[in-house]
């Protein structure tokens, strides 16, 4: 039979213990279970970061993997935990918009709040909800236990989502923007390169026409470029550089270019 | 049966080959054996931080998990590695106080200096014990071998111990100190929140008098709290901030609150 | 059965997906692959660093381990992938000389192109390799697959190396060179200290004159040392300290000594 997975995305960092008391606490459940990180390095409390980086990471791993979210600013709050089946991938993660990326990219959808104590550590501490509520719920999911057996369902469309924003067009001419700038300096944007959309011409970014092309080393090295990044969105790199330290970007910076939907 | 689990905790950062050597050592013994990182942040050489980290997190795992230890700045000298057997849990490292938080805890306690070569990788090099030397023998326990394969059994009260300072009281006035700085600025403090101690109004701190509540949302966004943190310590936290930053206070510094005995 | 093991080595850094992603395409072709982080910060594109760190770490894991390696500056143009047997351990990697270090140290080597878009993930994006193309690959051979299984043979000799510069003599004045700072700031050379060839007096490093010792408690703290490293290279230390910072040395450095082959 198949590993049982359990993924990890966290704001946790990775100096203190706490990861590990979380990953002790599951493996206490269910030893047999598989643990891979997806990151601890999300910035404390920063919500819209992790949820790009799960849109990034768990579309890939194998259908019934369960993926664990705690970024968690308002842990001990009356905020909702929840435990979601979205397509083959399952999620538990507080109710606060972190699974915004990746509950909008699947339409089979269920969801159930988290509210039956048994499964949870015994007096749970109110700030570290990862490692007494929401570690042992998963281990208890990724081991084949029923959504009904975490909490009663609810209506997806009650939970929270806060997606960015999409580009907007005026006639040809669209208006997007960094959503996210990653290790690399690669500026990811809100835009979807589908193959219904024929970009026209380059990209302008700070006062820069960048030119579309297909890898890094399409461009010499220093020089700015617009590529398809490998989760479908417009980035703006630099080949062997830094993008984001070249252009002073950040998420928010605004792109302008021109584009056509193909008939 | 269930996984064999060893974590592991080092000083030695994620960017060179290190842990990965030793894993591979370790696996090279026991190739069944599951490898769950603590950190590998500890600032070099820093007892204390390890110390602390440990308390933080082998509590929570399995029964008969291996926590393998290599803060070991006197690496190659005369002091000695040790194995030590917990309560439910088993320890590898050098005996350099490392153990200090999670031996406190423990009534129940056997140790063994290592000593016996023949679990060791041959021609151990004296910079890397971590490798050829502690590597192989947390393997050879966390697979089942026996305290005494690893070398003579010494007195527990030998073991070196450097326990951060207790709080102290006069009267009702009680003086206590940081003692831990986490990832979020959270300043964990020396003093453990037990059911039979009651606080009395607020905790001083910096000049600042900071109230207690239970969890970070309890206060405004920026507000000081102080709470019952995850491993039952007080802390001082900032609600959406960084407390240490704020405060601009690191291990040592010193707090003062008023408390009664409940009898 | 053993493990069937993958180490991964990338310049990816752990704040984003795209480690995740990797590990999820790899654990969706073989679920039952165990995978063990080498590193994910080799600095973006650092060729020589990503080869000294899996010199350091790759000969220590159990025969039939795969090291999977994304450091990859080209992804998308004209550079081969390769895998590669090389004595026990396998390798997948981009031929750009990132297994320099470890290819010059075994003499049995075979290698093969990867070319064969059978076992790649369907329409492999030109900026993610190492997801959609190595990352499969790799899962393949680390589950028994043939090397045939990726593509032609290729002449090992027409591997790109990029080995790190000889130490070379003049009578019995040396001159060698830093090859790579750890993350203690101890500063690994060039040189191999094999039992053949005999040091004579101290090394000289940026007007210092460092004594040779065994390990770092050999001198007082804050001294500098000149030790055989765990790799069985010449390293400058620091006890208790960071001698790249009390130098101001870096990759490049050169360190001059006496020394004399015995006959």
């Amino acid at each position: 039979m198949s590993a049982k997975l359990i993924t990890l995305t966290t704001d946790f960092g990775l100096r203190d213990g706490y990861v590990a008391a979380m990953k002790g606490a599951i493996l206490s459940c269910s030893p047999e279970l598989v643990l891979i990180d997806v990151t601890h390095e999300i910035p404390p409390g920063e919500i819209a970061a992790a949820a790009y980086v799960l849109r990034q990471a768990t579309a890939f791993f194998p259908a019934g993997t369960l993926h664990l979210v705690v970024v968690d600013p308002g842990v001990g709050s009356e905020r909702r935990g929840v435990a979601c089946q979205c397509g083959p991938q399952l999620y538990v993660a507080p109710d606060n918009g972190v699974l915004s990326a990746v509950l909008e990219s699947e339409a089979s959808l269920r969801a159930h709040v988290i509210s039956r104590p048994a499964l949870w550590r015994k007096g749970p501490s109110p700030v570290f909800h990862g490692r007494d509520i929401f570690g042992p719920v998963a281990a208890h999911l990724a081991s084949g236990g029923a959504l009904e057996d975490v909490g009663e369902a609810i209506d997806p469309a009650t939970l929270i989502r806060t997606p960015w924003p999409e580009p907007h067009a005026q006639g040809d001419t669209w208006t997007g923007a960094v959503i996210y700038v990653d290790h690399f300096g690669n500026l990811v944007t809100n835009l979807a390169l589908e193959p219904g959309l024929l970009l026209l011409g380059s990209v302008e970014i700070a006062g820069r026409a960048v030119a579309l092309a297909r890898t890094y080393s399409d461009v010499a090295n220093g020089e700015l470029i617009a590529l398809r990044g490998s989760s479908g969105l417009l980035e703006i790199a630099c080949n062997g550089g830094n993008a984001a330290e070249m252009l002073g970007a950040e998420p928010g910076h605004v792109i302008t270019f021109r584009a056509q939907r193909r008939s």
